[in-house]
Order: C-alpha cells, then sequence, then structure tokens
C-alpha cells in the first residue's frame, strides 16, 4: 500500500498531508500532542497519585497515564479516523496489540511510571507511527528537562532541533551500556537480569545505566551518550518512535538473538555499531516474556 | 572552635564573613564557583576528552576535571588561605585526604567522570565546606540541567530556590532505590554489588536506578524523588556537600553499618526515613574499600 492511497480511498488525504510528504501533518500533530502531554504530565508529577498495579507489584498506573492515552487517541482519531491505535492502556484494558499494513499510531503515555509515581525526572511521552509495518517517524518527549526528539524516516533524527548522531564505538571496554530491570521480578528472571550485567561489567564496560525510561534510555543511545541498550520485557510501545529516531541517527536495532528487529517481541538490542549490538547479543542470556500479540 | 574566633586568629574573619553568619560569604563563593565549573563542563562535554584511568579501567579522569579542580581550589586559597582542602584529582595525585578542626573544602570538579566522557547528561560539580569536622554546607550543580541544589546547616536545603524535602516512605515495598557501581570490578565485588540489588529487589523495592553520578542520585534523595541511595566506594568529596542538603532535606545520612556516618569510610546509605536506611543497612552486604584517610 502507498501511504496515500489508502488515505485517499478513506477520504483522509487532506487530513495525512500532501502527496509528496504524506505524513508530515501526523508527524507535526504527534508534535503538538507529546508537547501537550508532556505539560500535563509535568503538572501531575507535582501532584499526589492513584497508583495501580498491572502484571507485577512493579508495574504501575496512574489516572495520568490513562487521561493523558484518552486525550492523544482522541484527538488523533478524530483527525484520522481509519487509523489505527496501539497503546500501552489500552492493551492493558484489553485492545488487541496487533500491527496491520493500515497506518498504526503506537503511543506509551507516560514512559517511566515508576518514576513518575515517585517524582524521579525521567518521564517521557513516546508516539510512533508505522505504514505497511514499516515505521514511518517516532516523536519522544523528555517532559521534564523539555527534551524533544524525533526522527522521521528518510530524514534524520533530531533533540529540539539538534541533529542525533550516534557512538561509533565497537569496543566493550569502552562502553556505556543502558538497561532496564523489566517488570518480572521473580528470582529465576532476577537472576537473568543480574547475570547480563555481570557479564557486561566482566568485559569491562566502563558502566551500566538504569534509568527508569526504555525511550529515554534508547534517545540518549541516539544522542551518541550511550554506545548500547539492551532489554527483555518491554513493548512495542518502548521502542516504535525511538526504533526510528534511532535508525536515522545512524544505530542500529535488532533482537536480542542478533536478527532483524521484532517489533512485538519485547526485547531489543540497540547500539551505536552492529559490532557493540552483535556483542551484547552473543554476550547476554534470554529472559523469556511473552510477545506483545501474544494475547 | 567558634567558626569566627580561627577566622580571626588567622586573620581571616573579613573574608570568612561576619560573626552572626560566619560562613556566608564562603557559601556563596562556593555557588559561583560551582555555576562557572558548570559552565566549563557543560563546553566540555561536547568536545573531543583526553581520557585516562585510575584506581581501575573504570575510574577515569580527564583534564577538565584537573581544570575545574585546580580553578575552584585557586579561587578559594587566594581568598581563605588559612583554608584545607581535600579534593579528587589532588588526593588522587598524593594529596593527603585528612578532615581535621581547619575549615576544609571537600571538593569533586566533576562526578560523574563516565558519563562526563560519555556525554551522558548526568555531571555534577559537589563543593562541602565542614568546620570542626562538621558540615556546614553543601552545593551541588546538576551542569546540564542547570539545577542547582544547595544546603546549609540550620537553614534548609533547595534546589534552585525551591525547598527540598525527602519521601516520609517507610515501606520497601513502595520504594524506588539509588545505587552506584564503584571502581572495583573484580568478580567477587560484582557478585556482592549485584547481590545487593538482587535482595532489594526480592524484597520488593519498586526499582533500582544507577545514574552514574553519585552526588546528583543524593539530589534525587534530598528532593524526595528516591526513597533510599547506599553505595560502597563512593569518596568523602561525593558525600559532603549532599549529606549536608538531604539533612537539611529532613533524610537520614548513616554508615552501611546503621551507625553514625564516617565521611571517610567509603561507605553510606541515605534515605528519606531512619526506618527505611535501618531496612537497607540490614539487607545489604558489605563490599570492602580502602578508607579515604588510609593513603
Amino acid at each position: 500500500m502507498k501511504p496515500c492511497e489508502e488515505e485517499e480511498e478513506q477520504g483522509g488525504a487532506a487530513a495525512a498531508g500532501g502527496g509528496g510528504d504524506p505524513w508530515k501533518e501526523c508527524a507535526e500533530l504527534a508534535v503538538q500532542l507529546a508537547l501537550r502531554a508532556g505539560q500535563i504530565i509535568r503538572k501531575a508529577l507535582t501532584e499526589e497519585k492513584q497508583v495501580s498495579t498491572k502484571t507485577s507489584a512493579a508495574d504501575l498506573v496512574t489516572e495520568t497515564d490513562h487521561f493523558v492515552e484518552n486525550l492523544i487517541i482522541s484527538v488523533l482519531k478524530e483527525k484520522f479516523p481509519s487509523h489505527r491505535f496501539i497503546a500501552e492502556e489500552s492493551t492493558a484494558a484489553g485492545s488487541k496489540c496487533v500491527l496491520t499494513d493500515s497506518p498504526t499510531w503506537i503511543i506509551d503515555p507516560v514512559d517511566g511510571t515508576c518514576n513518575f509515581v515517585h517524582r524521579f525526572p525521567t518521564v517521557a511521552v513516546s508516539i510512533g507511527f508505522a505504514v505497511n509495518r514499516e515505521l514511518e517517524f517516532g516523536v519522544i518527549y523528555h517532559c521534564t528537562e523539555e527534551r524533544l526528539y524525533t526522527g522521521r524516516r528518510g530524514q534524520g533524527a533530531f533533540c529540539n532541533d539538534k541533529r542525533l548522531q550516534v557512538s561509533k564505538e565497537t569496543d566493550i571496554s569502552k562502553a556505556l551500556i543502558l538497561t532496564e530491570i523489566g517488570p518480572k521480578r521473580d528470582p529465576a528472571t532476577l537472576k537473568l537480569f543480574l547475570g547480563n550485567i555481570e557479564r557486561l561489567l566482566k568485559a569491562q564496560a566502563h558502566g551500566v545505566r538504569v534509568i527508569g525510561s526504555s525511550t529515554l534510555a534508547l534517545c540518549h543511545l541516539a544522542a551518541g551518550a550511550a554506545d548500547a541498550y539492551y532489554q527483555f520485557g518491554l513493548h512495542c510501545w518502548d521502542l516504535a518512535a525511538a526504533t526510528v529516531i534511532i535508525r536515522e541517527a545512524g544505530g542500529t536495532v535488532i533482537d536480542t538473538s542478533g536478527g532483524p528487529l521484532d517489533l512485538m517481541s519485547c526485547r531489543v538490542i540497540a547500539a551505536g555499531t552492529r559490532e557493540m549490538a552483535m556483542f551484547i547479543a552473543q554476550e547476554i542470556q534470554t529472559i523469556h516474556y511473552r510477545r506483545d500479540d501474544e494475547n
């Protein structure tokens, strides 16, 4: 499917922008919505929160997650009624999480909910967009630092208009590595999670950082501020926007097996260089999580 | 010793400020120097760096660490010739690291040097000040986010003029915990370091964060953005300024044994509540590091 054709069939060509740049209006609206959501989250950070748990005691959700997701989706649905949506809280509430050829928005309203609950200032909004199962653009907004990360297929990646460029490091002994714990906390999973950090530190990585937001960790990678990121147990809404941004910054995003990225597989390695990504793939042990599209 | 008397004996009373607030001028100059150092570090972040190693392959130093430390100390020495100095790079170069009753500045010119080397934007300047071995004030400047944390004994703690208040959480299963890896990376140390994280996650802590800067992690604690921090292998220059800030924000700073803090012992637990600090003390296993004053 060419992006414009379906939009025309569905009467959405004008809404989706001109033929030369079919998703321009979508990308611009994503930026506006991310900034607006960021404002709401920034304000909510200082207020008391009602916190609930989802898949585990460490998998948290607040009324702000729901409010922001509903806001983003309602605006987009009105503007682009034919588009599909995959979003964190809708999925938790039972919506199917399936990527089709249709234009699809992939949304994490509050990435770093645990940080948000604790007022730890590393919280982001992430909005990705795919057509024909190919990621077209990504917008990630670091709510407290007011950094807007954007990437558009074929048009580069930026942070507040500054072009992003990944690190060119290939040597693990000069590398800074990012990862996240993931929601499963059973003893076997913890052993694997900590064992992977141990392997990388034994391989003399400069350090491992855990900041509590997959999307912002991936943005640091895109900015060249770290050399690799890996995680098991993240979701397509953590990955979609960031993947475009990293690729447009010159980076590699692959499956933890070393094969091509599978957006629904809940696992990823991202790195500045292919060599670094493959080193991590060989070094780490797999932690099994259910796929996003297996519900 | 009363602060003013020694200053008068040493002819430094005017320089150190008036009798009612003897260290006011020192504290104000510390702020000015932290901001000036922060500007230099921010600029240097984007430039190529000459990196050397110190005690281990993960213990890095750059020309900026040396430049900033020399700048801060030279200004302070000229203004307060009778004062003493303990600073990271001077100590690495062989200076004694001993706290006496004299007014003593305790300085980390670039905290988070590994982050700095990687352009990972979590880097701080830390300036603490002790008299009669008691911490009088602390100034920590988050260089990239331009957040200035200050604490003055008996006068509260602030971030950019906003008063800081620690978390009141006492329950580990609702806690966000911060720690840092430390410079030793031998297999036995790594086992203990990772084992401690495992224990806290098994106790159902919401999460553990590792951001690569002890002083900024401690500032997050002071701001109530995390519930506890512990570390083995940090130094008095990582702790001095932050300790005043945390205590003035209502928090607890103790030794990892559960006893009183020993600034030279290279280990610490800080928490919003005494209950949380004592829980961590009981839970974690000791990692042995040489004391700062044992050189």
